[in-house]
C-alpha cells in the first residue's frame, strides 16, 4: 500500500462540505483501506473564514479557492459550492492543474456538462457527480456502469424531496398547497425562497443529467420541459384519489418508440397507487428505471441532506482516488448516440382534464366532439355536481353547474393543447379547471 | 478507438448464456461505443452441442470449456454455468491465462470467494459478479463503490424470487404453503426440485456475498444461519396480519452494535406493512441498506430470469473490458476489517411465539414467569380461542384450549431458545406452534 497520501481540496464547507470533512477525518482508516492509500484534506476554501467550524483545523481554511486548486499538489478537488460560477471556473482550473473532480453541483452539470467532461478528458482527469442527482441514492453509477450493457428506455423519478414532502402532506392531510408549503418551510424541508424546488428547476437539472446518462446523449437543462407544482390544488389530489392515483412531481426521461429521439420533462402527474413510486413518502426520493433486458428497477432513499450527499461524494472520492493510483480514468461522458431531444408537443401520455361546465343537455356531446376533432380519444368521463356528488360513466345532465372530468387515452401533448384551446372556446365550458398528465401505467 | 476486438469466451449457454450471446450480437454497436473497442464472442462452451440455438453461430460452439479458456487470446471469460465444479476450475484457469472473469455464480462466490479473488489479484485480473446477487438489481457495485465512503450497518433483503412469490400468494389468497408452491411450480417460478429456494440455500449464498461486501470482511455460506419457509403456515400469515405485518423470507446482514462482529442469516420473518420491503410483490427482489451517512436506501427489481441476469452480466462485461483497455483492474476483494461472524445465538431481535395452551387460570402467569426467568421481556400477549375469537391485551382464561401469542421485546436468539425450551416443559403448554422473528421495525 502506498503511504504518501492523496491530497484533497474541498471547495465549500456548508452542510455538505462540513460533513465530508468530518467523515474524512473520523473514517480515515476505512478510506485508506478502501482506496489503497491515505487521503489527506489539504485545504478547504470557504467564503466566511470567521465562522466557527467544530473539528476542522483552522490552518486548512482559506478564502482563496483559486490558489488552492492551482497549488499543483492537489490530486482531487471536491466541489460542493453549487451554482454556475465560481464553481465552473474552479473545476476547469482544477483539471488544468492535474486534479480530478468530484462535484455535487446539479445546476452546473446540467447546464454545462459537455464542456466539463471535455475538459476532464483533455487533462486525463475524472469528473464524478453521483451526489448531483438524488443525494445518497446510487443512480449515476448504476445507469452509467451497471446498466452499461443494457438499453434504458425510460426513467421516471421523484427527485426533489421538498416537493414530494408538500404533495405527500396534501395527499395525507387534505391540506392546500400554501398550507403544505408552510409546513415544509417550518420543518426545514423548504428554503425561505422555495422557487428552485417548487417551480421544478432543481428536478429539471436532475432530469437533464439522468436523461443524458441513461440514453448516452446530451441533454441540458434548457431541453427539459418544466412545470412546477404551485398550481396543484387539493381538488386535484382528491380527483386523483377517486381514480386510484396520487399526485407526484415527476422527472420523466423517455426514449421515443422509434428510438430516434428522447424527451425530458418535469411536471406534476397522477400515478396509480399500485406503482412503486406512489408509496414514496415525505422527503424521500426514488427513481424508477425501465431497461430492455433488466426490466423495471427502482432506487430509493434520502435525496438530500448533508450526510446522504456526503456519502455520495465520498463514494466518488474513493473511486476517483483508486483511478488516480491505477493511472486510469473512469467512464467519462458517453454521448455517442447524439439523439435529438424532442419538444414537449411530441410527448405522448394520458391526461386528466377537469372542466367547469354548464350542467345542461348537450354539453357532453359538445365536449366529446372537440376531443374527437383533435384526435384525442376519451377513456372515461365523470361528472360531479358542485355539491360534490359524483356519477360515474354517465354524465348526469340536470341543469346548473358541474365539473366534468375527462380522462383521455394516450395522445400527444400538442393534440391535447389544441383540444384544450378549442374547449375554452365553447360557450358551455366556463373554465378549464386543471389539466394533469397520468403516468406510470 | 481501438479496432482490434476484445475476445470473450462464454461458458454456458442456457437461459442466461443464450441471452448474453443474443444481446452481444444485437447490441454490438452500443457495447463497442461504451467500451471503446469492439467485443467479439470468440467461443461458447456447452454440454449439449446438438441443441438448436437460434441466432448463435455453430462454429462458436465447443464442448471443451478448458481448451476455450486456455486459448490465450481470450480477454474476458463469462461464466454462467453455476455450481462449484467445473466452474471453479475454469475460472482459475482463465485467470492463469490472462483473462478477467464475469460470473453469475452465487454458490461459488459464496463458498470460495476469497480464493477466487486471490487468484484474480495474483494475475492482475478482474472478478466481477453483479449477476450473482438479485439478478439485474445493481447491488454489488453500489455496495462496493457507491457506498465505499460510507459505513454500512445493515442489509435486509428479499433476495429469492421463488420464495417471495410463494409468501405473496399465501398472503394475498390465504393459501397454505403446498398450494402456493404448486402454483409457483406451475408458473415456472419454482423448479421441479425447489430445495435450493425453499430451504433458503440460494438466499444464504446471496447473504454471504452481501455481508462480505457490505462490511469489508469475509463471510462464507457456512457462516450464514439458514431457515427455509417450508414450515410457514397460513396461520402464521394470518397472525402477522393481525399485527399489521406480512411474512417475508429475509436475508439479514448486521454489524453488531459495538462494531466488532457481524451476523448473517436467512429466515422467514414478520415485517410491518409500512416497511418498504413489505410491498415487494410476486417474484420481485428488493434489498434495503442502512448506512451511517447515506441513511436508508432500497434497491428493487427482478431478481432472476434470463434477460435481467444477462443485463447484470453485460454491465460487468463493459466494466471489465474498460479496465482491460486501461491496463487497470477494478475494486477487488475488500476484507480488511476481518470481523468475526457471530453465531445465531448472539443475534438480537424480536420474536412472535404462538403457543397451544390449556385455557385455564394461571397459564399466563406461568408462561410470563418463564420469559422473565430467561431475561426475555414481553411486549404484548394475545389469546385467541380455538374457535378463532381474539381478545387483545388481556388473556381470557376460561377453560378449554387456546392459542397464546407472545410478542417479545428485543432479546438474543440464545435467550429465546432457552425460553422456548423451558416453555415446552410446562404442563400447561401443549405445544409451541410457531416461532417467528419480527424485523424491520
Amino acid at each position: 500500500m502506498r503511504t504518501r497520501p492523496l491530497k484533497v481540496a474541498l471547495l465549500g464547507c456548508g452542510v455538505v462540505g462540513s460533513e465530508v470533512a468530518r467523515i474524512m477525518t473520523t473514517h480515515a482508516d476505512d478510506l485508506t483501506a478502501r482506496i489503497g492509500a491515505p487521503v489527506e484534506l489539504a485545504g478547504i476554501a470557504v467564503r466566511r473564514p470567521e465562522k466557527v467550524r467544530a473539528g476542522i483545523p483552522a490552518e486548512l481554511i482559506t478564502t482563496d479557492a483559486t490558489a488552492l486548486v492551482k497549488r499543483g499538489d492537489i490530486d482531487v478537488v471536491i466541489e460542493v459550492i453549487g451554482g454556475i460560477e465560481p464553481a465552473r471556473g474552479l473545476i476547469t482550473t482544477a483539471f488544468e492543474h492535474g486534479a480530478s473532480v468530484v462535484s455535487a453541483n446539479k445546476a452546473l452539470v446540467a447546464a454545462d456538462g459537455a464542456a466539463l467532461h471535455a475538459a476532464a478528458e483533455k487533462h486525463s482527469a475524472d469528473l464524478y457527480y453521483e451526489a448531483a442527482v438524488a443525494g445518497a441514492i446510487p443512480l449515476v453509477r448504476p445507469l452509467r456502469e451497471s446498466l452499461a450493457g443494457d438499453k434504458v428506455n425510460r426513467v421516471l423519478g421523484i427527485v426533489n424531496g421538498t416537493t414530494n414532502f408538500i404533495l405527500d402532506k396534501m395527499d395525507t392531510t387534505g391540506a392546500g398547497y400554501s398550507e403544505a408549503l408552510d409546513e415544509a418551510t417550518a420543518l426545514g424541508y423548504a428554503e425561505a425562497d422555495p422557487t428552485a424546488d417548487v417551480e421544478g428547476f432543481d428536478a429539471a437539472a436532475k432530469a437533464a443529467i439522468l436523461a443524458g446518462i441513461a440514453f448516452h446523449t446530451r441533454v441540458t437543462m434548457d431541453d427539459v420541459h418544466r412545470e412546477g407544482l404551485t398550481e396543484v390544488t387539493a381538488a386535484d389530489i382528491a380527483s386523483a384519489k377517486r381514480m386510484g392515483c396520487t399526485v407526484k412531481l415527476l422527472a420523466i426521461c423517455e426514449r421515443a418508440a422509434d428510438g430516434a429521439s428522447v424527451t425530458a420533462r418535469v411536471h406534476p402527474a397522477m400515478i396509480p397507487l399500485t406503482h412503486p413510486l406512489a408509496s414514496v413518502r415525505e422527503a424521500y426520493n426514488a427513481v424508477f428505471v425501465e431497461a430492455e433486458a433488466a426490466g423495471q428497477l427502482m432506487f430509493y432513499g434520502p435525496g438530500a441532506g448533508g450526510s446522504p450527499t456526503a456519502s455520495a461524494v465520498l463514494g466518488d472520492l474513493v473511486a476517483v482516488c483508486r483511478n488516480k493510483l491505477a493511472g486510469a480514468t473512469g467512464p467519462g461522458e458517453s454521448a455517442y448516440t447524439a439523439l435529438p431531444v424532442s419538444p414537449m408537443g411530441e410527448v405522448v401520455t394520458r391526461y386528466h382534464i377537469s372542466l367547469d361546465v354548464a350542467d345542461k343537455p348537450g354539453v357532453l356531446a359538445q365536449v366529446a366532439t372537440v376531443f374527437a376533432e383533435h384526435g384525442v380519444s376519451i377513456d372515461t368521463v365523470r361528472q360531479q355536481g358542485k355539491g360534490g356528488g359524483t356519477s360515474h360513466s354517465n354524465v348526469v345532465e340536470s341543469g346548473g353547474e358541474a365539473d366534468l372530468v375527462v380522462v383521455t387515452h394516450r395522445a400527444t401533448d400538442a393534440a391535447l393543447s389544441s383540444t384544450v384551446g378549442a374547449l375554452r372556446e365553447l360557450d358551455t365550458v366556463r373554465g378549464v379547471v386543471s389539466i394533469m398528465r397520468v403516468e406510470g401505467e
